[in-house]
């Protein structure tokens, strides 16, 4: 089958708008016709050959949604027609991890997904004869794309596919992050350090959790606008202070914050985001992905005199059990995600919307197939 | 009032025994009669001058147990004849630490306990007409002490003092880290990174809470007899392994450890701990005192793919709350306090326990005054 494609054929090239071939499903995995696909950082990260991981060439993109066309020998939880979410964070509810009850990071299909290619060890997609690589499970970059069964949430047809398409990564991961992960309680004072999609999408969290002051952190002020749309309290710029950001929290909040959020990828910022919990019981979540081989430092008296530092991914939510709740929870009202999207444009401008990613200026483009 | 007692009237000198004066109770403080001490590696890191917010000179001892004399006024709690453990992490009930439910880092006397004087800014001690430091809020080296009410515990007079003094610290913090902050539940792995005091707790805290692997780890294997004696399973020596440690523990465990415990004060030997647990949920809890203006790092890829790091003092445990119970505890066989003790003496012989100490040759040595 043929199928219109963004191809990432080299680190730091803009993607080719080119006609792939595409493999119908093997055995367990499912044949999906993208509606609409959105630019994450993560894709930008790998396209710019800085991701130690990233292969090339590849089929990149994560954050999708679409209909399911065919399925492949034994699947049995899917059929033609239902309309999915891509999960680059596979459920197989069989695995340790899924057995544990106690992380979503499901290891069914993470050997070779990590891989760039399918369970059985090959790729669906190739270009003029020569195999490209699968990327986190999902490449929704291509209008067809071909995904195992446990990758693949099936959600409600009466949701705009153009809209949920950002469960698949960054709404979800945010909301998660502070549901899941830090389960902030009412009248919790936060910090959000990043006002990017997640940081954004952990403000609409942190509403959700009824907590009670949401202090939004970004060099750019231009992002206080939308985060004070989204239910922030506090803005602060960091470049206005003297002190260090942590010394200029805790300041602000008698001692620190309850819970923290690094929706960046710096550092230096995880580090100033447990240091301005609070002594006893702050919390710190890591939700930035950072670059390859960078390290986080403190003192241990942080932890020692009761900081918690932890990680989220995907906001530590199981795609296939709770992605078609997030999804009624925004057809009902209570998830907002129209307001991340800042652009919407077909498909073939997908350069653009690297562009305006790279600029800060959008916070989510929507592209449609 | 004349009494005897160890000064420390230089850094990286020999205690010095002379006959101090101690000064009568003022309000809301209580004179107690010490009847035993123990040493931990605490006081003698401040001692050797390393601890950079060590005072001179002045009374160290940290865990003891006494008598109360006499309280001063407006003190209701504690009366004379009663049998109390000092605290160094006192619990006054009123502080907005106390008052949250998540931590015991009772504030109400911490910013004066750090400058070694009572809270209104005073020394009770003096020798020669100069002013002796307190430390930690307990100084247990001299016979006769001087301690905010909110620094004791009223215990059992059933008790055997020269017994459970050892829960004024080391015990009482490696139980606690276990069933506070960590919460092990039954069947978990753990992995004891130490086998002095505090690690022998930790393992005896995980036998307690039905661990199902307890792994007991040093380079010095003469402490794997009496780790085995308290309930460990497995005994790993770094030294015998060219891998890093916490790969020898992730190989061991199948995938790492529900739960790790960093017993030395090691900043690299923190890093191994959390890297050896299970990603998706591992949780590694610093309780180790590590040397001043040392860093502990990690990649930000350990927490995000789900492991937690904590840090714990005195195990969590509320000291007036708890401590009663702990005594309770020992007194039903519960809780094992003899097995620490390795030599008893003369609270003259205190060097010698010191010596010990750092020999590696004691886990506790009770001094009898």
């Amino acid at each position: 089958m043929k199928s219109r494609a963004a191809v990432a054929l080299e680190a730091g090239k803009p993607l080719e708008l080119v006609e792939i071939d595409v493999e119908g499903p093997k055995k367990g995995e499912v044949l999906v016709k993208m509606a609409a696909t959105s630019v994450c950082h993560t894709d930008a990260y790998t396209l710019s050959g800085a991701d130690p991981e990233g292969l090339f060439p590849s089929v990149l993109g994560h954050e999708g949604a679409g209909v399911v066309q065919e399925v492949g020998e034994g699947v049995t939880s899917l059929k033609p027609g239902d309309h999915v979410i891509p999960l680059y964070t596979a459920e197989c509810g069989k695995c340790k991890f899924c057995l544990s009850g106690k992380t979503n990071l499901c290891g069914s299909v993470r050997a070779t997904q990590g891989k760039g290619v399918m369970p059985d060890g090959t790729s669906r997609f190739s270009l003029d004869g020569k195999m490209l690589h699968h990327y986190m499970g999902t490449s929704t970059f291509s209008e067809y794309t071909v995904l195992p069964e446990v990758s693949l949430a099936v959600v409600s047809k009466e949701a705009p596919m153009d809209k949920i398409c950002l469960l698949g990564c960054g709404v979800t991961t945010g909301i998660g992050a502070v549901l899941n992960t830090a389960k902030v309680e009412p009248g919790a004072t936060v910090a959000v350090f990043g006002l990017g999609a997640i940081g954004l999408a952990v403000i609409q969290g942190a509403v959700m959790a009824k907590a009670g002051r949401i202090i939004a952190i970004d060099v750019n002020e231009d992002k206080f606008e939308l985060a004070k749309q989204f239910g922030a309290t506090d803005f602060v710029n960091p470049k206005k202070y003297s002190d260090p950001i942590q010394q200029v929290i805790v300041d602000l909040t008698d001692g620190g914050v309850d819970y923290s959020f690094e929706c960046i990828g710096n550092v230096n910022v995880m580090r100033s985001a447990l240091e301005c919990c609070h002594k006893g019981w702050g919390e710190s979540i890591v939700i930035g992905v950072a670059g390859a081989g960078e390290e986080i430092s403190t003192r241990p008296f942080q932890l020692v005199t009761g900081r918690v530092w932890k990680g989220s991914a995907f906001g530590g939510v199981k795609g296939r059990s709770e992605l078609p709740g997030y999804v009624e929870r925004y057809m009902n009202g209570e998830i907002n995600i129209d307001d991340f999207i800042t652009h919407d444009m077909p498909f073939e401008k997908i350069n653009e919307a690297f562009d305006l990613l790279h600029e800060g200026k959008s916070i989510r483009t929507v592209l449609h197939y």
